[in-house]
Order: structure tokens, then sequence, then C-alpha cells
């Protein structure tokens, strides 16, 4: 684990241990927690349209950045409970990714819905 | 920005860039999508019990560790079209919630819905 | 309970009890399932514009009618797990929301995301 | 459609006519405001053990109606911009479900998480 991972890491475990909050954080617990804070970061931007989500002010980042840093904190203590390494995990990701959406074959359209039947 | 998060960020330009998907990533969209792949992570305990989610048998792994990295990339990237640093934002976080939640305060008390009334 | 909440009610107990799903059940289980189908009604929408979602192909609605079921089922399971009457709880919070968002005093302003700090 | 759906339905769209909310109520933005409202029912019950999510004091279950409400109402919204009947979506889908989960051999499994690779 490289190292802001592992420092993050190991903050948010002292930062459980102190308020005896390790009792809570099941990787169910904390998968429901990480949801939340997610829909939280995207409620900052709900009644905003795409141009205007690129313009924020002030204040929006500063609810933007405080929400990204908590899905991030309860990303990284999930992450710790079940020993996956977050960094490990991207890099093999996105090599599934790449053969997935080969460049030239999908280039300018989105990934479609999986909800979509074909 | 420390490396890994750097390199996760350079890495999911290049990737949108050689498929044209910028054209998608608008802030609102990428957090539709971070937050997608939160309940798809979700999804994964959702039937289980707390203690079986911390033992998870290698196939509940695999989908784990690859929605975990879902969620980790959408979120590098959300965080890079608003050039907010991820790893500054989390320490200013930390910070924040050890003065909101004091140890000696809170200790074994989770922290409670924000939508319970007082 | 009217009619159609209460036959879909009574429609979701039978189907549990048949296939003996009432074990999985708990509310913060359904609560979870949920927020997984709200997501993946999400989903349909998040490479779409504004202008776009309104504009449904067949495909696009078929899966959206499936999700929109989907959210709406687990809705009635979770209610009735807790003895809460839909109907009744959406009377009443339309009448907070009628004193909480004055017509006179929000017109045309969206409602702004609790996150932003005044 | 069946009376509630269609009262709830008209007292929304009152609601939003006065209150000149239209232009934000896009399907892509309403289905954001639903998983943001299922989010927030969810948060609820992250850190109750299922036994205590079944058993909720009433400070609980004032949240857990209200979030519910929310739910229906912006679900009741969606599927009125998408000209979509609610009672007959889950009736079809009702069916599907019985098709593709027969009770006598799925009997006592959870369904599966679909991110899991078979």
């Amino acid at each position: 684990m490289s190292d802001p991972f592992k420092y993050l890491h190991d903050a948010m475990e002292e930062f459980s241990a102190e308020r005896d909050w390790d009792q809570f954080h099941s990787p169910k617990n904390l998968a429901m927690a990480l949801t939340v804070e997610a829909a939280e970061l995207q409620e900052c931007f709900q009644w905003l349209t795409e141009a205007q989500s690129i313009e924020l002010d002030e204040k929006q980042l500063t609810a933007v950045r405080d929400e990204i840093a908590d899905v991030q904190l309860y990303l990284v203590r999930l992450a710790g409970k079940l020993e996956i390494d977050i960094e490990a995990a991207c890099r093999a990701k996105m090599e599934k990714n790449a053969e997935k959406y080969p460049a030239d074959q999908v280039k300018g359209s989105a990934k479609k819905c999986t909800h979509y039947q074909d």
C-alpha cells in the first residue's frame, strides 16, 4: 500500500479505536455508510445542470470537498477491514476495463446502462 | 497530490481521452456514476449478516475488490475535474471530525442518523 | 391502506413466504435493497442529458419501468415490516413540505443541497 | 392508475407548479433525488443491527416515515413524467420475478449479488 492510502488507513483506525466505534464497523455497515456519503455528494449536484456542475462557487466546493473526503475515508476503512489493497485493485480493474471497452470500438459512445435489455 | 492518487488520476484521464468519454464526464454525471458503483459495492453485502460480511469467500472478495476499485476510480475522476486534492480534503475532514466527535464524549455511541429529530 | 398498496403488500408477503425469504427481510436489509434498486434506476439516466432523459426509447423505457417497480416493491415491503402506512406518510410529508417551502418564497429556486453551509 | 397513486401524482404536480419547480424535474434529476432520499432512509438503519432495525423507537419511526414518504413522492413524480403506471409496472415485474425465482428452486437462498462472477 502506498503512502497516502496507508496514512489514511492508520488515521481512521486510530480515530475509530479512540471512540470505540470498531463495533459498528462491519464491512456491511461500512458499505452502507459509503453509499450514504456518495449520495450526499451527489445531492450537491442534483438540481444543477451539467454546465453548472463544473462551475461551483466556494460554498458548493467546500461541501463537495467534505463529501469527497467522507467517501474516501469510508472506502479506505472498508478496504482495510477486508485487507484489500485499493491501489492494486484499481490497477487490476483498469486493465479489465481496457479489455472490456477497446478504445477503437467504443469511441464516443457512453457505456450503456447494464439494465437495458439487448 | 501524492503519487498513487496522481497515478490513478492520470491513468483515468488517458483512458477517457482515448475513448472520447470526456464529453460524458461532467461532475454531475460522475457523481451519479460514483453512487451507482457504491450501491453495487453495497449490493455484495445486502443479504449477508454483519458477521458474514467479514468472512467473504474468494468469489465475493473478487466482486468487492472490483467494486471498490470502481468507486475509487470515479472518485479520483470527479475530484480531478473539480481540482480537489483528495488527500488534503481527507486530512481537513478528519480534523473536523475530531472536533465534532470528541473521543471522550461519543465513546461507544454510534453517530446518530442526521434525520432523527432531536 | 388503500387498495393498490394493500394489493402489493399482500403479493410481496406471499412471494417472500413461498421462497422462505422472510429471514433476509429485516428493515435494515430491505432499506439496503431499496437503495440498490434506486441506484439501478438512476444508472439508466447517468450518461443521458436532461433533455434525453425525457425522450426514452422503448428499450430504455422497459428498463426504467422494471426498476421503478423494484423500488416500489421494496418500499412497500419495508413499510409493511414497520407497519407504516405509505399513503398516510405521504400526506403528512406533503403538509410538512408545504410549510417548509412556502410557494411565494421559494418560487423558481431549487431546494438547496442540505450539505451547503450557510 | 388506481386512486392513491393518482392522488399523489396530482398533488405533486400542483405542488411543483406552484413553486415553478418543474424546470428542475427532468427524469434524470428526479432519479438522482430519489436515490438521495433512499440513502437518507438507509442512513436511519446503518448503525443498527438487523434485530434493532425492526424495533424502532418513536423518534426513529418518525424519521423513517418521512423518508419513506420522500422516496414514494419522488417515485410518483418520476413515473408521472415518463407516463409509467407504477401499479401496472409492479404487477408485470412480480410476474417476471415469479418466473425468474421459482419458489421450489430458490427456497431459503438469498438472491445472489449480481456482481458475483459464476
